[in-house]
């Protein structure tokens, strides 16, 4: 099978997709028999390029990194001559890849992408959190109408499966909780913390190692672990949450004092997201807490996530990896790919390699 | 979609799976779409029995548990004239569910109900290590070739899903190597001893609480995790390993002074199965080893199992939970049941309900 690829934004996310392809490609041709082919790429400031036999990606992330434009690729034109709702309407594109950053207040511009790629019959894989954790049902809806997949791995944890694990890999039972830690920044810096930097410090080693941005606020006042949380309610528990239905309190008013309190009581503070079912509600948090040093979430540290599912057949069950990074989030991008592709597989004899370990 | 199950054995994981059923089945055709009807049993011991329109849940585990038979189920027969191999061929089974004890020596009698089912066109769901960890790339091959699904989350860490995970949810990622604490007696047995019970004691402790068999060798020698490093082994990298390829220590020659001296190198002892590519080949091993406190593994206690797998792509990713229970157990085989559904059903418009989370 083949699977015609456009993808919008080639920022870090859509640029350590491209990588990621350009290596793995012949990998899963063997692997999976698929042919995965980007036809398609619209970024807003690099410019867009189209050929459906399929760009060169090599050539492609020269230009893009070197002099941070595809414009001297072959054929390649201004964003304005060809944007993202053209990219999506092409005939020639099967699935959209949405890479656009995330916009928690409206959304945009990845709701506008995904919904008119939906319309127009395209697969959608995308790690853009504000359109799943604003409208996921409507899309889904829209999804299923039109008779496409709508997936989206990357929004939470990266590449670490949580989202498939906790549908695919769970079927029958019922999530009735889900706790942990969703932000990578905070939690390095809170790890710092434990070893005595104090706030400020840890956070200028943060944003020196690349895990925090310049203007910070997004990851240390919660924010970004606020949009998890919704996708999660929204996926999971069955709940459309608003940004205000979810506790917010971000972790810039922790002192050392704060840290070693907690030292004194065995427990580890950490940001932790928490979202579970009371009465008939869905109530969710993401606040700096005490955890105590027989919770696996004390345990888990530097960059890592990690989240809990609690359920009612098999008890907890966690999963902690990768929470950021450019190539983590490519796999969670290729792995959404393929998840597209076993499923419209099917027959275990027609396809084999996409549907057996 | 309707999928009719015929299930071989009636011991404690079969019944935990028809409770489970009794309990799910509503739920399920509900939120997934799915009827799933139980329409043959066969069990050596208590009986057979046949209904097309599907047997009465509640009625059978009456009988099965009070009388340790089905016999006095209407129409119910002895094996004898209803025999698995009978039941596997018959039409009106669409799936088989085998849940026959593990034999790690023949596979059997795992192997013939499994590869017969696959000969009969039938589905398979599994709980028997032996013929996934003797004979998984036949069993794999024949399945394809006759287009139908074998599926065996519950033999490696029961319904925690590290079977799909490490493969539905990392498609694209090369495993590289998997680590970790596979059986839940000997875990269960180390805390204990970590909290300075003598190894005997804490046997005998896990036998009263029913983690431990009477004869309790298969798991204090390492036996049945050495079943689950080969279907590891034969599922994520590829390679059939015999039993005795697999370097294999227990744990009863474990003293508290083993204990004490891990721990005052800030290490814990546990029973580790590691599995990994060393030059063309791959190794495996399943040994009592000191494990530092800044391993994640170090923190795995009780019957909790855990595993680690390495990758190329997203680093180390930890699934962590139950690894064994009748309940929990019976939540693999359901979730493998929807996961042939899942991939039957295909188009997300017929089957949204399959397809989305």
């Amino acid at each position: 099978m083949e699977l015609r690829i456009g993808l919008i934004g080639l920022g870090t996310v859509g640029t350590g997709f491209v990588k990621l392809l350009l290596e793995k490609h012949g990998h899963i041709k063997g692997r999976y028999g698929l042919d995965l082919r980007l036809v398609g790429i619209a970024d807003l400031v690099k410019g867009s390029a189209y050929d459906e036999r399929g760009l060169d990606l090599a050539r492609l992330l020269e230009l893009s990194e070197r002099e941070d434009s595809v414009l001297a690729y072959p054929g390649a034109v201004e964003f304005q001559q060809l944007g993202s709702l053209d990219l999506v309407r092409e005939d020639g594109v099967d699935v959209v890849v949405e890479a656009t950053p995330t916009n928690l207040r409206t959304g945009e511009p990845g709701y506008t992408h995904i919904r008119e790629a939906l319309e127009n019959g395209k697969h959608v894989v995308t790690t853009n959190k504000g359109p799943i954790a604003l409208r996921y049902k409507e899309l889904r809806e829209l999804a299923a109408r039109k008779g496409v997949f709508l997936r989206f791995e990357g929004t939470v944890m990266s590449g670490t499966p949580c989202i498939s694990m906790g549908f695919e890999c769970l079927r029958g039972a019922e999530i009735t909780r889900i706790r942990g830690i969703v932000n990578g920044t905070t939690n390095f810096i809170l790890t710092e913390m434990s070893k005595g930097m104090p706030y400020e410090q840890a956070l200028r080693k943060a944003q020196e190692l690349g895990y925090a941005e310049p203007d910070p606020t997004a990851d240390v006042e919660g924010w970004d672990a606020v949009a998890k949380v919704m996708i999660l309610a929204n996926v999971f528990l069955g709940s459309q949450l608003t940004v205000s239905d979810v506790e917010r309190e971000g972790i810039t008013g922790l002192t050392l004092e704060d840290i070693r309190a907690a030292e004194r009581e065995d427990a580890k503070v950490k940001l932790v997201a928490d979202i579970r079912r009371e009465g008939g509600h869905v109530k969710a948090s993401v606040k700096p807490r005490r955890v105590p040093l027989s919770d696996p979430l004390a345990h888990v540290d530097g960059v890592l996530n990690a989240l809990i599912f609690s359920t009612d057949t098999v008890g907890d069950i966690l999963i902690m990896g990768a929470g950021a990074g450019p190539r983590a989030t490519g796999q969670a991008i290729l792995s959404d790919l393929l998840w597209i592709h076993a499923y419209l597989s099917g027959d275990p004899k027609k396809a084999p390699r996409a549907l057996f370990p």
